[in-house]
């Protein structure tokens, strides 16, 4: 795999002076919450005072999965190429967010099993026709888990190159869940049964038949938290592994990168093992309703900043978050300070 | 006082359209989680399938307290003239968020300790230099309270007539936050202590001192819940009357109220009290880091949409939230079908 240079954004000099800012604003001292710890990591991401958010982009990973042959989704596999064709034709819900938010939106067929007609919105980066069921055998090689790296690291430069400095992740992959479950169980080192839930809308039964499944799965390989990229490789989704590149691509070029739901947490879980670093350009933003995602957002000791009950992925959580961002610079910028308002501040 | 038409938004014919137009979306079931629940209260507060947000309108609501005198803020009571003015050129954080998310934003001079000159965003309503202090006497008379009350009710009927239909309410008074706390334990029959927090930023010692001067005022007076315009006028703060009106006006025109932080829900604890109908108009926007927020939330059984640990008033956090109303009228009236998409359903 190739090497990604990522610094951390630690920088106690510009730090001083971010709070010096901050605290200057006429506001009391910490009263605007959240916002000032965002305004604090934007500034330190972008390596600057007065921070500015650059065509946020919105990169919306879609690819199949053999293990759904094994009764993981209420959906049948169809639906991820119907709703490729949904994205392309702006009728999703990620569609009505990125335009209510000026995302710039792309969708990378990173390997669903359909054939697509190009079309402007959509990037082929196609790795074949849905990764193997992980039920007996690794969901991709490892060559393909390396291409699938660098295809997501190679998007993400592009988005960059024209004029992104945020990035939102996102994807579509009825059954994708199950990759991401199995990656946090590998990962995080928690028992499976705290890892998986329902997706998009299993019943009690398909959700104890998906445990079954995928403790199974878990039990025939063996893999553990020291090799992120056999885990990534084994338990897959193509989409997943170009995630993985688009992360560390985009934290190598101090971009912003706007945490999703499950899927593409897992996604960071794999980035973060690889570079921890990548860590420090994430702005987390939402807790999805997926059992599981609040517990791997502690394992990153991740707050997220939204908590919809959403369970859509899609990019949906990222886009919706963005206005906060937004919120955080535009504060950080434009907000008098007590002394040019001439406002008391609080007696000693 | 004058009364007030306030229906109910029940509406079950129209309640089962929406929930099936939500359903009908190229999104597993319940997946887009609390945006969803906030598109069918949209729908059935504008009673009709589609909604539209109009000219979103910001009234920020100014007065000055008596009860300063006795020590329970760490700022001067010339802060809020000062913040006053800060609003009027554009440098405070409402001015900020305002601009963000287009809102119309005035400055209502409730009654400020302080002659301002006329300014395009302010809004003469004065009522007096301040209210009475509140510990030995009320803060201001019956007579007061309820052409406070009128004045809101205007300001928001003018607001509605100049084509808005949300309204978001905010404030700025030094010492506000003593009042809401009286009228906090008034009206939900709670302790004083689970009521009374550090406001802009009280030491521990200040804080004591706070509850103290508090306990004292709620001893002096006789007041309880089944008398809410009694506990307004006592413990007074002009602003809140004010606002309690607005909030009456803006439902009786079937206006969306997005409702800010502790002192704006105070004005609401009052308002449902006179007029229960009034929370089906009502979007909880945030829960305010200041202490008893969320106690008051769960009184109303309100589950506020952001917590973002802000704790600054001025509306602020109902503007931040402004933007998941937009998101929840947008997927309701632009997301595919799955019918329209070609999207398969769920196997049953």
């Amino acid at each position: 795999m190739q090497t990604f240079q990522i610094a951390s954004t630690r920088n106690d000099a510009l730090q001083s002076a971010l709070l010096q800012r901050i605290n200057q604003k006429t506001k009391p001292l910490g009263a605007l919450g959240r916002l000032e710890a965002l305004a604090l990591q934007l500034g330190l991401i972008q390596n600057c005072e007065q921070p500015s958010l650059q065509q946020q982009t919105m990169l919306v990973f879609a690819a199949d999965h053999g293990i759904v042959a094994a009764g993981v989704s209420p959906y049948p596999q169809a639906v991820t190429a119907q709703m490729v064709l949904n994205f392309l034709n702006g009728g999703a819900a990620i569609n009505v967010f990125a335009r209510q938010h000026d995302f710039k939106l792309h969708v990378i067929d990173s390997g669903v099993n359909a054939v697509f007609e190009p079309h402007p919105l959509l990037i082929d980066a196609k790795l074949g026709m849905g990764t193997a069921s992980f039920l007996r055998q690794p969901a991709m090689t490892a060559e393909d888990c390396t291409l699938a790296i660098s295809r997501g690291a190679e998007i993400a430069r592009d988005a960059i190159a024209q004029g992104s400095n945020v990035l939102a992740l996102g994807e579509m992959g009825i059954g994708n869940t199950s990759s991401a479950s199995c990656l946090m169980s590998v990962l995080c080192n928690l028992p499976l049964h705290q890892c998986v839930g329902r997706g998009t809308g299993l019943s009690d039964k398909g959700l104890d038949h998906k445990l079954a499944v995928l403790t199974n799965a878990l039990q025939t390989h063996h893999v553990d938290a020291s090799n992120p990229l056999q885990a990534l490789a084994v338990f897959g989704g193509f989409e997943i592994a170009m995630m993985v590149g688009a992360l560390l691509a985009g934290a190598e070029a101090r971009a912003t990168l706007l945490i999703d739901g499950f899927i593409a947490t897992a996604a960071l879980l794999v980035a973060a093992k690889l570079y921890p670093q990548v860590l420090d350009y994430c702005v987390f933003a939402h807790c999805s309703d997926e059992s599981g995602h609040s517990k791997m957002l502690e394992h990153l000791k991740a707050q997220p900043l939204l908590h919809l009950s959403l369970r859509l992925g899609e990019g949906t959580g990222a886009v919706l978050a963005f206005p906060l961002l937004q919120s955080a610079v535009a504060f950080l910028n434009e907000m008098a300070s007590f002394e040019s308002a001439g406002v008391s501040e609080k007696t000693p």
